[in-house]
């Protein structure tokens, strides 16, 4: 999508083809900063210190590691290890997962003067499939919001939870991509986007890059949409998942369920987008056995914003004393979810309903 | 309650009787400071301003407005100035509006020269009747808890959103009081304490007078308590209320209809803790009726907190250029609500449930 009128990827390989480049979302909206990325270590940090984030920006990033650990050594035990050291970075995106088994499968039966080249290929293939898959999710949902708008007459109001927006993707998003494209296509849209706090990627990066391309949008306290639904105010919801087990439950920024309570209670259609790698065909009960992270205290402690003189300071929010729980991930049971917006189109959020759509993953 | 091991209410007259001191509660919990009020205008803006916040208190700080006015004029017409000014402070809490008609109806019928003193008097006496109703609200909701422990067999974990603690009212407060009191009978409990965004009463001011007093909390951010209630986490809700409609519909800090729907769907009891000051008898629908204070944008784009270096700073934290809305409450529907806890003990969330304890309130 574009900032100033240029078309920029959140990731994408140097020329030389042995380091990459991603934004730096830490510093958002704040700061617009890239970073380049030369070795597997730094690979490995950008995912666990979150200057990347978003399920499929983060396997691409993942791919991208393996790459940049090809080029140092090729060798079987240099792939396992890195492997191993991007597995750990973040316990709940599944898409990380993913697209570390992909390139072990596409790398390991390779020689090992073959592998660096391959991997590099095979990371940049990963990031184009994603943007056509978040195309497609997007086309998919738009004829949702259209279907909105014929019914309403108006502008049509739609909240979204953090960010799944083209900063989460490689580029166009999961929840937002059908925002961009209705919006492109002259379809009159609101966004109220939920603050999203402990990390405030809702009121940083989905309203950043909201208004970069021109969006209406309303930043709210995360607080405040049940009281909107409850007005009328909300026309649909739709959010992204960082995992969506095999029954439908799905794992989305904390917070996800409190909204899907409150869309039900007021009649609100509640819509999930994703692309099908989100998927974990390996567990039936997502409430039960999805892992939820835990991440640190000072998340909720402290707060990163501008000062009235331009600086970019973190402050104490909390009563000095107070310890912090942060839970970063809920699960929303599958009975709460209208439907999941998927590249192949539109899925009941159900064992049945995913297995319509991907028979292929049922056989896993 | 205790700061430092010194009891301390939250409004208190002058000794003179011509001015009154407040604890300035926007500086908490980074300062303790207190304020003199020695002029109408003041105590209007005390308000505004939430210098002193908490429907309980704002009740007894619109009565010194009174005695302040009293002071400088008795007339018939600086009485009903002082009524209408202060009347339009805050538009949600009932408990303003009825302390104001009780001013009224016991000052417009004296002689101007009694009027002062008697309003003075009048004043400590809303109080007075405040901080008994607030320790019996607590006497009550403690059987609660002790009856949740007993069940358990373990440590108790209450959740509470924003501050209805001692802060809130007089003494004791409403939601926190029965917590104080289980705590202080030897109860084993624990507070999860929502942030309460945008204005951070939960993190600010309930996580203080919580630790002040040595009772065990742990902050969290406003998106995680259904998480929390869907892995068992969760014996109890409590909060405080602005107003409740005689239909039992209940208007509280935003954010309270989520957690009341997540108590509901994970099967734990929500508790609202109310003085009967606050039952608003000529609302039937709550959720129709009671009106919603929208607030400034700046609290939900900026927050305060402590720099590294010690300093209060004030810091934007939303994308620039993106607009917000701030709605101050919610309306929680009365089937959310297992009981309120009143003054005069338990009461089911109804019509029928209200008018069995407060009779007299029906005839109104």
């Amino acid at each position: 999508m574009k900032i100033n009128g240029k078309h920029w990827r959140t990731i994408w390989a140097d020329e030389e083809g042995s380091a990459f480049h991603v934004i730096d979302q830490t510093k958002l909206p704040f700061v617009f900063e890239t970073l380049k990325i030369a070795s597997l270590a730094d690979a490995a940090k950008a995912i666990t210190d979150m200057i990347v984030r978003g399920a499929p920006l983060i396997g691409a990033t993942a791919a991208y590691g393996i790459a940049v650990a090809m080029r140092k050594s090729a060798s079987d035990r240099s792939l396992k290890s890195a492997i191993g050291i991007l597995s750990r970075t973040r316990p709940t995106a599944v898409n990380l997962r993913w697209a570390l088994n992909r390139m072990e499968a596409r790398l390991a039966p390779l020689s090992d003067n073959s592998r660096a080249d391959i991997a590099w290929e095979e990371a940049q293939l990963i990031c184009d499939e994603d943007v056509e898959i978040s195309r497609a999710i997007g086309e998919h949902g738009k004829a949702l919001i259209e279907t909105a708008a014929r019914e309403t007459g108006t502008r049509v109001n739609i909240l979204t939870h953090c960010n799944a927006g083209w900063l989460a993707t490689v580029d166009f998003g999961t929840a937002l991509a059908p925002v961009y494209l209705a919006h492109d296509a002259g379809i009159d849209i609101h966004v109220w986007v939920d603050e999203t706090r402990p990390r405030n990627q809702g009121a940083s990066l989905s309203a950043y890059e909201l208004g970069a391309h021109g969006v209406p949008h309303t930043v709210i306290a995360d607080n405040a949409g049940g009281h909107l639904m409850q007005h009328g105010k909300v026309d649909l919801c739709i959010t992204g998942t960082d995992r969506v087990a095999a029954n439908g439950d799905t794992a989305n920024k904390i917070g996800t369920y409190l909204k899907a309570l409150a869309a039900h209670d007021n009649g609100v259609p509640f819509y999930v987008a994703l692309p099908s790698t989100t998927i974990d065909w390996t567990i039936d009960n997502g409430l039960r056995d999805i892992p939820i992270e835990e991440r640190g205290q000072e998340e909720v402690t402290h707060m990163t914003g501008v000062a009235t003189g331009g600086a970019i300071e973190t402050i104490r929010i909390t009563a000095p004393g107070s310890s912090t729980a942060n839970p970063a991930f809920d699960v929303t049971p599958a009975r709460l979810i209208t439907a999941f917006i998927t590249e192949r189109g539109i899925a009941s959020a159900s064992q049945d309903g995913l297995a319509s759509l991907f028979e292929e993953g049922t056989a896993r």
